[in-house]
């Protein structure tokens, strides 16, 4: 561990303002705000998700993942609606174990992700915290007017895809908890990336803005965030398990015991697209199912597998309580 | 306390989505993101401020306060720029000691705020955390294209004003804190609740679009806040002690003790303006000094008292270190 310590001023000067350097309207981060010049013709979109240790990601995780997993997470909502990346802003409340080595690696990956995704910090707030790190970023997208993908255009007939592959994510982190073990290391190595580094599917949100009827990312679970489709859409989702695409790894941990199906559909972080739209759709996604009336339905979604509807599946996902 | 329980989706409901239903653009927080139409000829600003429990505010603050100054001090930021607040987005991490009616005088008293300063929630992220309550919030305005106020514009020669008074905010955490005792009551309840809910000065900043050469907010104390203008206009700030403005209650504390002079020039959290222009500068606010060249300067400003210059007068205001 390092012993340099550095003040508010020094650590923002030394780790941020490198990462606002290439957007003006950051004033190199010595305003109180941040300016965003006129963009006619583009609707703006904004979204914001917080990131706490100990409860979204492991004080384990490496400084590089719990960076991509900060900044992903958002730039997938992004994605979800259509949305060109355009800046973020960070609110990160720092606890006294996180030295400067840590924050340095933390920057190191936000500066590869905001060149992977076009996305630049445009400022934020650095503070001091007696709990765990906090890591709140809100990211600004933009889409030409009108023209964004929502949750609430899904009807009846409608097919229903999925990008990449399901359920990754969620045994990345049953390994990382030792809750899961794997003897076949590249499978093992292959499931924690997935749960560390998602990939944000922005090419594939911007081709659907004209194709999709409905879109949403996947951070709470397939179950749960098609779940929101149909609730805000008003319909009845019918997906069978057979369809739902799977990675080698995950496939084998499924065929090794079947009861990791529920979590597979229902684990969250895959940040993946669920997508509805006409039945003949083509693209880098897979068809799992179809988009059914609510009538007779008790759920907002029912999973079929070898053609037979299974009991009630807990679509909650990750939630909390108050 | 209630012993209630609400899920992370009733919570959100309960408390969070009357706040947006107003704004057709927070998509009744059915979405991934939020979405802000294009709104031609006006650029945007945009602020990021997080406020940690037992850091930024006290445990024992009652929940309007806590509301209020989160929203604010980014209100204040909008306003130093010369921004309309337009909408916000809100990270909020909460802690099990947190309970539904703590949170729902947070969520009534944020209602009040946006009646007041006529801003809206457009979406965010409800979390809990094993920590302290850490409330981010990321709010933008909007000003016609160009013409935000930075603090870069200050000139040698230029007047140096602020609004309201100063350092009733940070006599008022002192008597929180009972580091600082005073027998008159009307005068107790003052400067706590000028801590508490402070004023973002929206209007006179947007009549400052035109006027002033350079503002910023005064979060951190005058003198740094007055000193970073003249970090990046490149000058160097001379103010009289005996012009800058008092309320009653802060003249009779340093009337007693001459020597909160330095906590009420640096001790932070007024949320007023200062900023530079004209010598001859007309609104509600007061003149307090005066633009130098940096020629022979030893520190950005400078504090006269009686005409004598003092020495050397802490002016970092509030900083923590990592």
């Amino acid at each position: 561990m390092s012993s340099e310590k550095l003040s508010e001023t020094e650590l923002i000067k030394r780790l941020f303002l490198p990462l606002a350097r290439n957007y003006k309207g950051a004033l190199n981060l010595g305003d109180d705000a941040a300016l965003i010049p006129d963009h006619p013709g583009l609707d703006t979109v904004i979204t914001t998700d917080c990131l706490v240790e100990g409860v979204h990601f492991l004080s384990t995780d490496p400084p590089a993942a719990v960076a991509a997993r900060a900044l992903r997470s958002n730039l997938s909502d992004l994605a979800a609606m259509g949305a060109c990346p355009h800046v973020y802003t960070m609110a990160i409340s720092i606890p006294g174990h996180i030295d400067i080595r840590w924050l340095e690696a933390f920057a190191a990956q936000l500066d590869t992700d905001q060149r992977a995704y076009n996305i630049h910090l445009a400022g934020g707030d650095t503070v001091a915290t007696p709990g765990p790190l906090n890591i709140s970023i809100t990211a600004m997208g933009h889409v030409p007017t009108g023209s964004a993908t929502a949750r609430s255009g899904a009807s009846p007939g409608d097919g229903i895809y999925v990008t990449g592959t399901i359920g990754d994510a969620a045994l990345g982190l049953k390994l990382l908890t030792g809750q899961l073990s794997l003897s076949d290391d590249v499978a093992r190595d292959f499931l924690i990336d997935r749960f560390h580094f998602p990939t944000a599917r922005i090419e594939t949100g911007i081709t659907l803005r004209e194709q999709a009827t409905a879109c949403a990312d996947i951070s709470d679970g397939l179950l749960r965030d098609l779940g929101n489709i149909c609730t805000v859409s008003g319909c009845h989702a019918v997906i069978d398990w057979e369809l739902v695409p799977l990675s080698p790894a995950t496939k084998a941990v499924y065929e090794n015991d079947n009861a990791y199906m529920e979590l597979i559909l229902s684990g969250g972080d895959d940040y993946e697209l669920v997508l509805t739209g006409p039945e003949d759709l083509h693209g880098p996604f897979t068809r799992i199912g179809t988009m059914n009336s609510t009538e007779n339905a008790k759920s907002p979604t029912t999973v079929r597998k070898n053609g037979e509807v299974l009991a009630y599946m807990k679509s909650s996902g990750y939630e909390h309580g108050w």
